[in-house]
């Protein structure tokens, strides 16, 4: 059922149990570890999402791999060989330009496991007609990811607004008594609109994970 | 759009821009407040959900509206005069007997929203052997709802495995560094399961009305 | 300058100074207290205010002053017996209904200190219309008090689209990880929106005593 | 309204509406969006204010910009093409001499946009005589912002002396308990001066800004 | 040394080691417990000190010792049958009334262990003219206890004026933010003002027993 | 393995997985539940321990089984039908008298689970001279259980001294910055001394229970 | 008993009244610091154990101590000039690679002393499979250490299934609410599961030592 | 009474107000600052005391001021033009090594200020017998203060033993749950040792000002 490459046991028919591949988080690991896992899964015939991962960790890895794939701003690591079915939509806004990092990571990830993405970046409330010009269209998707930092209220406004599922992702973008997007967290947690649930801060990967299974849920897959 | 009965503004046609009607947060409500709220809604021919009620507004309540119901361990009241449309199924499960009143608000408020819903109470890690008898039952939901306090690790075991969409409901059962829920809501942010959601802790309306807004979407509704 | 009163000193010339009587937190002093003190202002020829009385302190109060008003809301106490000179508008608007308490307090404190009040009450971010729709006539005041419990959002909305001062003050309306106010009070001062000052959690005195002194500046008073 | 390049959007109109321009958050941006940014507001004749800068940022833009200009105190950038009619005052105290960089930003961002500013600097209440010397002046102006790190003592003693409204701004200066600012702003919070309102902490531009908004609406402006 | 008796273990030479006797924490004993306490002591030919004790235990201990005393705002008993030698003088200062029940319980402590007092109430910074009043003589003592809750400032402004050892106490009053005294014990711990050392909240008994130790050897004792 | 008996699921060869019964939570069910689960080991021919039980949930249990034993401060209640094999020893001490229920709690756990148990109550730091006098008798133990409030140091002294392993539990005894025994949490999670582990603020049950195993798996059970 | 070298005073008997040698905790220290002890430990003719040691303190160290060995990943130091005699078995599990470093340094401290380890890398509850797998061979241990970061869920489950003393690590391994282990440490001292006990966060050391310290126990040693 | 140099307002007669110099705090301040500081300071006379200074500020005031003096540890400069007069003696322990750098801080202002100091370093309670050796040397001392981080039980060990006065210094040494001092913070504010009486975290300098103004007082000077 998974592969036991000495530091680390890897899941091979993760897609038949859970219907979707496992990520590799690339945060604390080596090269060397990278690249090990890199190639189990891609001697397997599976494609391969990285997150958190260094510009020094692509470059390693494009040595082996030339067909990699990196997002900067997200710090995703792509790395595809079999095609990938796309269907349905999901819709990623953000407070702010700060909050895009997090908003890419989420982007790429509903994308590698099969979502349609559409991007609506620096709509939060401080000028909150520039959400109300693009409300038509972020209602025609399946699942909406708000994205927002500091005082964390984009979520709450826009789920008051529509009866799509809205995933909620508070970023660490902020100083002072934000917390490192504690405050956005509590914000989006204690939100009296209806049809909001929230992941961990700057959790990009998780809200495009959820996004993309419940997109793809509604679309019938 | 809304009716304005001076010390509340009513959201009468909410109906058609989210899809489903308001709810009543009961808590710090007179039993004058409550009934006048409930009569508005009445008379516009809807059917009411009043949450976080006391057994003493339920009396209240009952005076006015003979055929209002009350469920004492969720605190909620019904009052049904549009017979409800349901569809599709949300697995609602607990981590402990403790956990039931939160589960009992969620199970209500999927099922006046228009889902089917099927109770999985007590089958907490401490026993996993209780968890994996009911799995293959659980995977047949749409949207699979995981309560639990104290440490709260339920939504992790059970969302690494399925592939449904998980909303995870921190309760506040528990005594010392529990810290009155925290500790289990902290627990289900930092989940490394992929496919999990959270709303604020006791939150089973939220987490019920998030399952059935999702489940009837996959029902096509 | 001021009164020994051997268990408080009361500032007598208060007004000289700051410009306006000095008010009296009745919570936890006696009844005895309370009237020794109601009673050295009253001889002064002074107008009375005392915040955070409970019912029978008013009841006790009322034997010695038959003229002393009590909002039971707003938990505030009058006893006016100097005319009091009103000007300019201060704008009261609550999240929802729970918040009502804090907003009396601020409307009397502000009413007392020489401004006038008008309130917008259960206006909140969950349905965004109601606020709209009052809009232009919110705009007319001075000074804005937006008033917000859980996740606290209504101040950054209203900032946003006026070019008017606005206090926020969170209430500890809530639960779960509403932590009594604090998240409502970290959304506040972690607000994008510029021209918002925040005071402590349910602080209606402070935030009625700091528009009102910005409103009279504003009428030239 | 607002203008879309891509990575924002920029509130060009900002002025009708909340009368006053926006300011440009500097901190997580790159040299090419800010110079694109300023270039923007720039080309539509508008003065731009630029706030968290660092020096690298201004001498990337002035090669584009040779007249902006660059506080390092308060790391605030400013590109006056059209004279700034200023009124009033605006009295800037601040506890210690390391809270200074906050004050340069409040004093850069009130002139901005209209006031004429007063420094107090070094007045804290560890030698309080310090500020009674300075009384009298800072009684001159319409609005005092008080700025103070550590125990954050300083606003409530000024606000205890005077009849004009003031604005408290914690700072992050400290160590141990100060707990980056929160000890300072918790006890601006529970003030028992009454005539003060509270932001962010390090927050000199929010401070600067409402302060400006307040003194300006006093002159008639 | 000490002598068993059961439930507690009393330190009946303490005054030989520490050169003061043991008080008796009441807070969560039973009568049948203080009285057992207060008579091993008695028996010795101690005097004895009570903290913490509810009405209803004094009077429990009443019917045994007729002698005994009980301060209600300080919640401390005493049973003195040896004549106390006392020398010096510690000053007690609070920033308001609500502060007074710590006070108290600080004031019969030296009181107990051999300090004369002098009581300073209600002379908090919100009009720091009172405290300037007293100023004088208050530098009299050898001593100060600066106690205060909400923002918690008297101590450093206090501090800042003299060359003599103080000891601050926070009070739990308060609300919102003041986080049971927490806000206090911040600001006090954080205080630039130099000479002041802090204990606990609420902790009169520590401030009182502390400042007698430090007055007495000052006195030579 | 376990039995359903609707509102919990009842672990019945836990002995054979787990090596030892289920404990009774008691806190929050009903009288109905409490007699329900008793009747059901019972008739299952074990042994039952119910911990955090009310006085009135004793009296409805003894009703009903007259052979129930109630400790009254420790909140437990014991049904034994089986004579309990007991073997080794395992210390409890305590810093204080207030932390007698905790270690009741603990006392009557290990007890019942198998243990001898020998308690040394009041031998806190403070009079440190209390517990070197009961030294060598502690040493005797296979497991030590520490148990203290407020500072919490009591495990790290008494670990320094002696090469048994120690369970340590903070109790939530204390006031003001006590946080309900989060102090005493972190002074054990932080101790320097070797060989001691931490349970649960309050949780005399885990400590007893784990004490327990330890020192049957020393006595080779 | 000990020997003061000065900024040191080392406990050279420690074997002879805690059964085990001291370990030298080196993170703060300088080079000539930590080469000093060991030095003295050698002569004395002990075995060494230094945690928390850079790769630059070995360096230095080497150039003295030929012998010394490193353990890059778990920070750990050991110089070893008498045997060491080995018994029984801990059983190190953790719930993903990222927490080796604590579980390298908790093995070799359990080596150190004299326990046989066993390792278990890389079971966490997301595929729970991986530890089913192993299970019958984890239970052959005396003692299981169980590290997990993130939700830190990885304790409960396996206390769940054996009848083994377990001790729980909580790592600083994830980010956001994570709060650098905190939301790990909670998850474990919340724990539902009978015979778990905490230690500090990544506190490795800690766990190995008294694991050992069990393990020798039940060795009979 | 005081100067004005721009950035800074000195205070020049602070030794005839509050007994003692004004010390300098470094830390955010250019080296032209310090110069500029100890510069007016010195040509007035007055003796230095520079604390947290940074090696490269010391190098920088060197080449002015060839006679200054640098304590790299406790990171402490000091000008001495006029020679102290000490008196009486102050006793600094620590619980370990890594607390000397706050030792250092705390025993050169002792120094400075006018106090005889003596060392107790490495004396924590994990090897209690080695503070058990010095402790009638220690007792000789009018004042003691106890510096330790982790679990930061020393103070109390002490003050159960002593009848002097006390200061304790918590110190951020440690990780996990020490959370940079706080856990020492709380266990020394929670202790039932009365005597004792607490200062910020890593604050040297405040205990070692405040135990000299003791140790000076009871020396009658």
């Amino acid at each position: 059922m998974y592969k036991d490459i000495d530091f680390a046991k890897l899941d091979m028919e993760r897609k038949k149990r859970k219907g979707y591949l496992e990520a590799v988080f690339c945060e604390s690991k080596t090269d060397e570890e990278i690249i090990k896992i890199f190639q189990t899964f891609y001697e397997a015939n599976q494609n391969v999402l990285g997150t958190r991962a260094a510009k020094s960790q692509f470059e390693a890895l494009k040595k082996v791999f030339p067909d990699v794939k990196y997002n900067e701003r997200g710090k995703v690591l792509t790395l595809i060989s079999k095609e990938i079915d796309r269907v349905g939509e999901v819709a990623i806004c953000t407070g702010g330009t700060s909050d895009i990092n997090v908003a890419e990571e989420a982007a790429l990830t509903a994308e590698f496991y099969g979502s349609y993405v559409k991007k609506y970046y620096d709509v939060g409330i401080a000028g909150i007609q520039r959400l109300f010009d693009k409300l038509e269209e972020i209602k025609k998707a399946n699942v909406i990811i708000a994205i927002a930092g500091m005082e964390g209220a984009l979520g709450s406004v826009i789920t008051g607004l529509v009866d799509i599922p809205v995933i909620a992702v508070p970023t660490s973008v902020g100083y002072g008594s934000s917390m490192k997007g504690l405050s956005a967290l509590l914000t989006m947690l204690n939100s009296c609109a209806e049809g909001m649930t929230v992941v961990n801060i700057d959790n990009g990967f998780g809200a495009g994970y959820s996004a993309n299974l419940i997109n793809r849920k509604i679309e019938g897959k």
